[in-house]
């Protein structure tokens, strides 16, 4: 049996209204946050930071309680819940944002709850840089802190993610953002520009084409895994994110070895998030759901290393 | 040491007109049958089919030569030889065609050398597919054809294209080409279709994502290799279509275990390739350079198996 050490999410809670080519779906229960914390749930206890306005369904953070996350650090304010609307192309790897509403959290200030204050995993999902920061600070000497972050925010606030980068152990975005945040096309430049600004490893999320990992150790690649049904993508990058923090809040030590584990974990469970539309799949994934696609995985890379 | 068995190789020899985000190249010597008999005769014996015309440069059929490539079947006919002209797109990924002038290539009609009609391995470039047919229909009991197409000919000679692949046991194409031969968006059902239409496995090949491979045994991901510095990616996937086949012409046997360390094979053996413009860098690789980069690309991959 392992152990497993708590991890501290803020990220947004939202509404998603979502083009697919399967259809429209409109007020889909989302957000970084609550895609983040029903992956990690799978692996270790989940303390959620974030607001939901008055409109945001119970019966969802009944569901994240019922898989160990505490929402105490949850707080529902007056007013609407963040919104996101989006068009996805018919190939489902391109989308287009349609809409952003801040909503509740344009003034949210977020207060950590005692408890929560000593939680040893960090994960800032993609969310306003600053309120990122803000919760790092309030947080007594984390062992290990992952941030994702997004276009919207290296464009609008370069100063808070420069900040920010500088007090990370690794950052998670996808090869657009990368590129956008590094000025430079060639993703090892980028890789390496990023590595100068401050956190200690970056990860590329490249869609249905996997994730680079770059660290002290050179780089890793783990591979996407080729789903014959893909519904609904939103969420996948931070099911990613959710599922390696939470392979990592289980191993005694973060080395290179776990980085490279965690990276095939994270694509596990990540993969199951867009079998279905919103966190209707991510919400009820196990353990041994993604034990058993990992075998998959791992499948994808079998070419008999140890004779060859 | 290990013997390996003769290829042949039938595709274009040809002059590029090349946009780089570098600068243009002009009469840069390139082709389909050029690019992958460099690579191929890294592992093998290589014999070339293929027409040029009167201003093909003698000093690459000299360079083939030296490398032990046979271009006993490369006619030169009276004209001009074939020319492609394109532009890439600043990220090295997207690229145009501007022009096609098939030249020699139009009235061409192959005729094996007698030495030639017993080579086992047998590489179909990318050309026309009538002339594709028309090597394989002089080729006695080939133990391996592995087939090269692309957008022109699947939209163009689609019955020709469809005669191709129930000769072939291996097609290797690009994903959009595999989107536009199946009609099907998501790869796996692609790859599904195009199964069932004759071969026996499929390459789909993701530029600087790397290549999927699907046969009996499943789905096996090979990496892109993350280069800081690449130069031209013409030819790439015909480099990595040379290293394949080459690999394989080294085995005793073509299992499926052969084709997945052949698939890595090809990957370092194409990562060569986008180094330098035409092929300049693919034209002096050597067996120990692939080698050396087999390590790199292995490393992508290193999660320490036997112990998780």
């Amino acid at each position: 049996m392992t152990t497993s050490s708590a991890i501290l999410i803020i990220g947004s809670m939202a509404f998603d209204d979502l083009e697919l080519p399967s259809g429209n779906e409109r007020d889909v229960v989302g957000g970084s946050a609550t895609y983040s914390a029903f992956a990690a749930s799978c692996f270790a206890p989940v303390r959620t930071v974030a607001v939901v306005g008055d409109d945001f369904p119970e019966e969802t953070l009944v569901a994240m309680r019922s898989r160990g996350i505490s929402i105490e650090g949850v707080e529902r304010a007056p007013g609407k819940t963040f919104r996101w609307a989006g068009r996805y192309d018919v190939d489902l790897i391109h989308r287009t944002t349609l809409d952003t509403q801040l909503n509740v959290f344009a003034s949210f200030a977020p207060k950590l709850p005692e408890t929560y204050r000593d939680t040893p995993f960090l994960l800032l999902g993609n969310i306003h840089p600053a309120l990122q920061l803000d919760v790092l600070e309030q947080v007594r000497a984390p062992r290990f802190v992952l941030a994702d972050t997004m276009n919207f925010w290296i464009e609008g606030e370069p100063k808070a993610v420069a900040a920010m980068l500088r007090r990370i152990d690794t950052l998670v975005v996808n090869d657009e953002e990368a590129r956008q945040l590094s000025g430079k096309y060639n993703i090892r430049r980028a890789a390496k520009e990023i590595l100068s600004r401050g956190p200690r490893r970056l990860i590329i999320k490249r869609g249905e084409h996997g994730a680079l990992l770059f660290d002290e150790e050179g780089v890793f690649a783990a591979p996407g895994f080729p789903l014959e049904d893909v519904i609904d993508p939103t969420g996948a990058g931070d099911a990613f994110a959710g599922g390696l923090i939470g392979y990592l809040a289980c191993q005694p030590e973060i080395t290179p070895l776990a980085l490279r584990r965690g990276m095939l974990h994270a694509t596990a469970t990540a993969s199951f998030c867009v079998e279905a539309v919103g966190t209707r799949r991510i919400a009820t994934v196990t353990r041994a759901d993604i034990a058993a696609r990992l075998t998959e995985i791992r499948a994808l890379y079998e070419f008999g290393a140890s004779t060859m």
